[in-house]
C-alpha cells in the first residue's frame, strides 16, 4: 500500500470523510488534496476548509460548481426527457460524473496518482465515481475505503474518530437522520431505514424540500417557461442562468408539494432497493419539456428519442456519462432540440403540475389542417382512403393466406 | 356503388351515425346491419334498437362488451405499462380494435359484404377501424361516408337528417358540447373548440369524469390493489372482474380528482392535434403496476420492457392491434407477467397517486442484501472492485490511446 | 389539369420517359423542363439533349452527379453498415434522394410548379422521389404518370409512341430485356420476368456487371484499402475521390465474381418482391468498413450502431432520406466515426470476400491485455470474479426465489 | 479453502483439465466428479473415463449431447439469424450454456458443492459457465482455477503434471497446435499465436474442418433444405434429426470451402480480441433461414426481429442464456417461426452459399400483386397517392415552417 504518494478525496467535511481522510493518511501514509463541491446541496462548504487544515491538508479545493452542473450535466439530461425505470429521473447520478472530472482535473493539477470517496461497495455511486475516474485518467488509482477497511460498524468509526481526535459533533450523530441521504441542486434522496421494508409507508416528516400536497397552498401558481434549443432560458420572462432555473423552480415546486416519490429500482450491481426522493424542480422541467416538445418536434424524432432514451437514462444510472456511447446519444438529442424553442404555461397546484398552454414560432401545430372546422383544402381526407389500403396490404396477404386472427 | 349489398354499421343512435345509416341506404341501395356496443361510455345502448328499427334495419346487433374490453385488450396493454408520447394511456386507441373485431364478426354471420363507421378522415379511428377490418376478414370492403359524401357541414346535415325524416333532438344539437369527444370504460377525450390554440388554456367546465384537484375531498383515500400475472383481480381484498376493477377505479380516482391530461399529440395520419383526456382508473392502474412490478421483476426483464414499449404503444396509437407484430410482442409482454403478483398500497389525493408500499410472495427485494445494516456475508463488497475494473476496461484502454474526454 | 406550367421531368431519354414527355405536354398543356443524371448507370447521357431538344424542350439539364452521389449519399450510408433485411445493400434506394434533390432545385432554378417521374405505382421508387420531393418543396405538385395514364401495357405505349413520332429503337425494343432494370455506381438490379416465381434460378446471362464465380480468376486478387473518418481514401495505398473509388472497386469486384444477390424484400407499398442485384463494390465496402471499425470503434458503440442499423436501413430504403430523423441519426452515425482510420487488407476470390488484416494507428486491440501469453499485470485475472459475481446477483436473486430455469 | 466438498469439474481428458483434477483434489482436498460431453468436437470421450479413474475419481459422467446441443441451443438461436457484431456466428457461445446446465444437474445429482471448469480468467467462456451456474444453482461455488492458482506458465503446469505423475502425451504436447482452439458441432476457433498481430495473415494450415475456397470442388453442389417451424428438418427430401442436418451441413459446407471467418471482436470482459472460425454448416443455415423467412414472415415481424437480433446476440455472448431477458425474447423468436415452413434451394460453390429458390405453402410472396404484367386490379396504383401524401404530411409542413433541408 507504500505506493500511493497522493490522492484526492472527496471531502465533505461530515463525519465519514474525515474519518477517511486519516484512514487514507495512517494507512497510505500519503498526502491527501480535500475537493468540495457546492452543488447545491444546500449546506455550506467553507467549514470543510478549517477541518481540512486541522488535519494537516496544504492542498484544498472549494468549488462552487452549480452552474456547470446545471448547464452541463442537469439540461442536457432533461433535453432526453430522462426517466430511470418509468420513475426516477436521476438525481444522484447525474452529480456523479462532474465530481469524478474535478477529482480527476485535481489529480492532474496536483500531481495526484489516486483518488478516494466515501461511497459504499453495495450502491451506484462507487461504480459513477471510478468509472468517470478511469474513463478520464485510465492509470489513475482508486481507493474506495469501504470496500478495503474494517470499519464496518458504526460503533468503528466512532472509535476511530475519538482516536484520531476528529471532532464529532456527538450532538448531531446522535440525532443523526435514520436516512442515507444525497442532495444536490436537482434533488435530495433517502434510503434506508424503514423504507427497507418495501410495505411500510414513508414517513412524513423525512421529507426535507417540500411542503406534502395536503399544506400546499389552496391557490395554484402558474408560471410560464421560456425555451431555447431545449433549456429554459426564462420564468415568467426572466432571463435567468442555468442554476438560477433550477433553483427558482425548487423554491416554486416544494412550495406546491410537487417532485416527491418513493420507488423500489434496480441498482446495477444486482440488488432492488428503495428510494425516496424530492425533486420539485425537476418535475417540472420534465413535463414542460415534453409540452414544448410536442409543438415544435417532428413525430418521428421524438418517438426516436422516445425509444433511446431507456438506454440513455440506464447509461446515467450505471455511470456511463463519461462512455463514447453515452457521447454518441447526446449528440443526436442536442441535435434534435434545434427548434424547441418557445414558451409553456403551467399550472401548479398541490403536487400537480398541470400544462395548461405552449406555443412557439417554432410551432408544427397547423390549426388549418387539423381542425374540426373547413379546412379549405388544405388536406384531402381521401389521401387517407389509399394511405390505410397500403398499411393494410400486408395483412390482407396474410389474411388471405390463412392468418386472419379471427 | 352498386356493388354493396349488405353492410355492417357502428352506430351510436345518435345523429351523426343515424344519417350515415340513411345514406348507406340511400347510395349503396343495400341493406344496414346495425351494431351498437357498450364499452362503458356512460350511455345506454338499448335506445338505439328502436331507433335502426324505426329506419327499417332488420339485423341489430347492441352488445355489452365491457368485460371483453377490459379482459382482452385494456388489461394486456396495461401490462406493458404503456404510453404514447410519454403522456398519452390511449383510451380511445385501444377500444378501437375490439370494434372492428365486432363488425367483422357480425359481418360474417350476416353474410354482409362491407362495414362502414362515422370516423372523418382526418383522425387515427379510420385507420384504427379499417386496418383491423381488412387484417380480419381481407377482402371487406370498408365504407368510410366522411371520407366520400359532400355532407360536409354541420347544415348540410342537418338538412340531410330533416329530409330524411330522422328524429333530430334539437335541443340537444343546439346546445352540443363544442369537443369532439368519445367515451368508454378507459376514457373520455376531448377535442376541437378551443382547445384548437393550443396556448388557450382548457375550460375547467369541459370535464366529465372527475372533480378538480380543487375540489376534491381535504383527505386522502388509501386503497389496496392486488395482482395476479400483473393484472389487478382484487381491490382492498375484494376480487373483481376486470370490468368492475375499472369501473371502481374509475369512481374512486374522478372523486380524488385524478386523471386529467392536457397534451399535444402526433398523430399517424401526419398532423398534430390537441387532445384532452379523463383516465382517473387508467392513471392509478399504470402507477401501481409499475409499483408491482418494481418488486417482482427481474432489471434485465423490465428495462427490455421499457425499450420496447415505445413501438407498442405506437402499434395501437396506429391502430395495429392485430397485426402478428404487436401480437408477436404481446407474447413476450405477457411471459413476463408469470411473477407479477402481490398488492400495492395507494394514497390518493387531490390529483395525486402516491405508492405507499408493496408486497409479494415474488418479491426479488431482497433486504439481506441491500440493508445498510450488516448482511453477514450475503454480499461481498469486494466483488464491486473488479465489476468495476472490467467494465471500465474499455473506456481506459481507449483513453491510453488518446481518447478521454478531458 | 390545367394548373400545372411547368414540370422537371427526370428523364433518362429513353422510350418510357420520352413518351411521358410527351404525355405531360399532351395532358398538361406545359412546359417541361429535363434533368438526365449521370449517376454511374454506364449509359451515355448526352444522347438525351438531342432527343429532348427534338420535342421542343427548351430547359435541358445533363449532370454528372457521381462524385456527389458517392460523396453524400453512399459513403454516409456505408459508415453505418448499411443493409436492408440482412441482405440488400440498397443500391436503388439511395440514388433517389438524390434525383429528388436536383428535381427540386431545378424546379427552383426553373420557376416550375411540379416534377414528374416515371416510377410506377407499385414500386418503391415513386415513394422516395415523392417523399423526397415534399420534404424539400412541400408546395410543389408531382406528377406520376404510371398512377394516373391509361398506357398500361405495352402495346398502348408503343402506340403512343408512334403517334408521337416518338424515334422508338424498334431493334432495342424487340430485344428489350425481360428484366426490369436500374442502374448506378452503386448496383444494378433486375425485377421481373422468370424472376417473379421465387422458386425458379435466376439466369446467369441476366447478370451484366461480374462475371459468375466459376468464371472468375483462379488466383485471387489482395488489395488495401486505406480509411479516413470511416471514408475510403485509396485503394493500396493511391489516394481517390469517392466516385473513383467505388469505379476501382467495382471493377476488381466485378472481375472477380463478387457481388450477387438474389433475394426476396418487403416493399414499403406492402407486397413482397425478388430482386437481383450486383453490387460488386459496396460488397467489398460493407465487409471492410466492419474490419476496419473492429479495430477501432468501442464496443457499445459499435453495439449501439448495431441496434439502431435496421432503422436506419429502413428509413433510407422507405424513401426517408430526407426525413428529420434520418438527419439526427446521421449526426450520430458520423460522429462515431472520427477515429475510424487505418487500413485494411482483403483477398478477392471467386466470390469471397476475406479480411487478411487490419491495423490502425487508432486501434483499440491491445496485446498486452488479451495475449495468451505473460501480460505482466496488465490485466487483473482475479477482477472477474467479482464481474461475474455481480453480473449473476440478480438472477441468483431470483433463483432463490424459485425462479431456475431448472 | 476447506469448505468444499464435492466438486464437478468439465473435464476433456487433455493435460489442462488434468492438471485441474489434480490440483482441485491437492488444494480443496475434495472429491472430484469428472463430466465429459460429446459436443460433436470431433475427439473420442471415452478415453476420459480411463484417464479420470486412474486418477482416483469415483463419479465419471460422460454424455452424447449433440441432438441436444443442436436441438435446444443451435437451432432456437437460428431461429433469430443471430449474428455477434455483423460477423460472428457464436459457436462458442452456444455450447456454454449447455454445458452449464449439465455441471449443475450432475451437481444436483451428485450432492456437489462446486463446479469448476478451465476456462481463463481473461475470456468470455468463465463467464458464460459462471453466469449459467448461478442462475441455476444460486449457491454453488464455482472454482475457476486459470484465476487462482500460480501455474501461469506452460512450464510450471508441465512441471505440476509430471509431478503428480498425469500422462503427459510429451509427443502430443510437443507438436501442440500454437492456436487456441475450441470445437463443437457448430465450429472450430482459433486465438493466439500469430492472429495476436491484426494485421498478419491468417495461416492456410491453420484451418481443420474445410478445404479452401481455391481447393474445393470446380463444380457446384446444389442442395435442397426443408424447413418446419424455422427449422430445418429435412435435406435434399431426406428427413433427419437435428444433429445429423447439422453434420451433414458441416460436411458439405467444409467440402465447398464455405464458413470460414477471420474477425476481431470485442469481449465481454473488456477487450478485444482476434478470432477465426470454421462454421460451414452454420453459415448455410444463416443464409437458408433468412431466405425461407423471406418468402414466409410478415415485413414488420421480419424487422422487429432485426432490430432486437444485436441484443438477442450479445446476451448469448455474454452469457445470458439462462437469463430471464433471454428466455423472454425466445418466447417472441419461437412465436413467429410458426409459419416458417418450406425449401430453400441452395448453390453452393467455392465458399459462396447461394440462394437459387425458395418455394412454400405459407408464402406471402403473391404474384398476382406485385407482379410487372396486368394484375386484374388486385392492387390499386392509385391507393399510393394517397399514401405518400400522408406519409410525407409531416415533412411537408415542417418544410412551410422553413425546415426544409435544401
Amino acid at each position: 500500500m507504500s505506493d500511493v504518494k497522493k490522492v484526492v478525496l472527496a471531502y465533505s467535511g461530515g463525519l465519514d470523510t474525515s474519518v477517511i481522510l486519516k484512514w487514507l493518511q495512517d494507512t497510505y501514509n500519503c498526502e491527501v488534496v480535500t475537493f468540495t463541491a457546492d452543488l447545491g446541496q444546500g449546506e455550506e462548504v467553507e467549514p470543510a476548509r478549517a477541518k481540512a487544515k486541522a488535519m494537516g491538508v496544504k492542498e484544498i479545493y472549494i468549488d462552487d460548481l452549480r452552474e456547470e452542473f446545471v448547464r452541463d450535466f442537469v439540461f442536457p439530461m432533461f433535453r432526453a426527457n430522462t426517466i430511470y425505470e418509468g420513475e426516477y429521473l436521476l438525481g444522484t447520478s447525474i452529480a456523479r460524473p462532474l465530481i469524478a472530472k474535478r477529482l480527476i482535473e485535481i489529480a492532474n493539477e496536483t500531481g495526484a496518482d489516486a483518488i478516494s470517496h466515501g461511497a459504499t461497495g453495495k450502491g451506484n455511486d462507487q461504480v459513477r465515481f471510478e468509472l468517470g475516474a478511469y474513463a478520464l485518467k485510465p492509470g489513475v488509482k482508486v481507493i474506495a475505503p469501504w470496500r478495503e477497511w474494517d470499519l464496518t460498524s458504526r460503533e468503528t468509526l466512532m472509535a476511530y474518530a475519538q482516536k484520531a481526535n476528529i471532532p464529532v459533533d456527538f450532538a448531531k450523530a446522535g440525532k443523526k437522520s435514520p436516512y442515507s441521504m444525497d442532495a444536490n441542486l436537482l434533488h435530495i434522496s433517502y434510503e434506508g431505514g424503514v423504507l427497507e421494508d418495501t410495505w411500510t409507508e414513508h414517513e412524513e416528516d423525512m421529507w426535507r424540500w417540500s411542503v406534502s400536497p395536503e399544506k400546499a397552498p389552496d391557490v395554484p401558481t402558474y408560471i410560464e417557461l421560456t425555451y431555447r434549443k431545449g433549456d429554459i432560458v426564462a420564468i415568467d420572462g426572466v432571463e435567468m442562468t442555468p442554476a438560477q432555473v433550477l433553483t427558482k423552480l425548487n423554491a416554486i415546486g416544494g412550495a406546491n408539494g410537487i417532485g416527491r416519490l418513493d420507488i423500489v429500482e434496480n441498482r446495477y450491481v444486482g440488488m432492488k432497493s428503495r428510494g425516496c426522493y424530492e425533486t420539485p424542480g425537476g418535475t417540472i422541467m420534465l413535463k414542460a419539456h415534453r409540452a414544448i416538445e410536442s409543438i415544435t418536434l417532428d413525430r418521428e424524432v421524438a418517438h426516436l428519442k422516445d425509444e433511446l432514451m431507456p438506454k440513455y437514462a440506464s447509461l446515467i444510472y450505471n455511470g456511463y456519462w463519461w462512455s463514447p456511447e453515452r457521447q454518441m446519444l447526446q449528440t443526436m438529442i442536442d441535435a434534435s432540440q434545434e427548434h424547441v424553442n418557445g414558451v409553456v404555461r403551467l399550472k401548479l397546484y398541490k403536487g400537480n403540475v398541470i400544462v395548461t398552454g405552449r406555443k412557439s414560432d417554432d410551432s408544427l401545430f397547423d390549426t388549418r389542417i387539423s381542425t374540426f372546422e373547413d379546412d379549405a383544402g388544405a388536406y384531402d381526407q381521401a389521401d387517407a382512403g389509399g394511405f390505410i389500403k397500403l398499411n393494410a396490404l400486408r395483412m390482407r396477404i396474410a389474411a388471405n393466406k390463412g392468418r386472419s386472427p379471427l
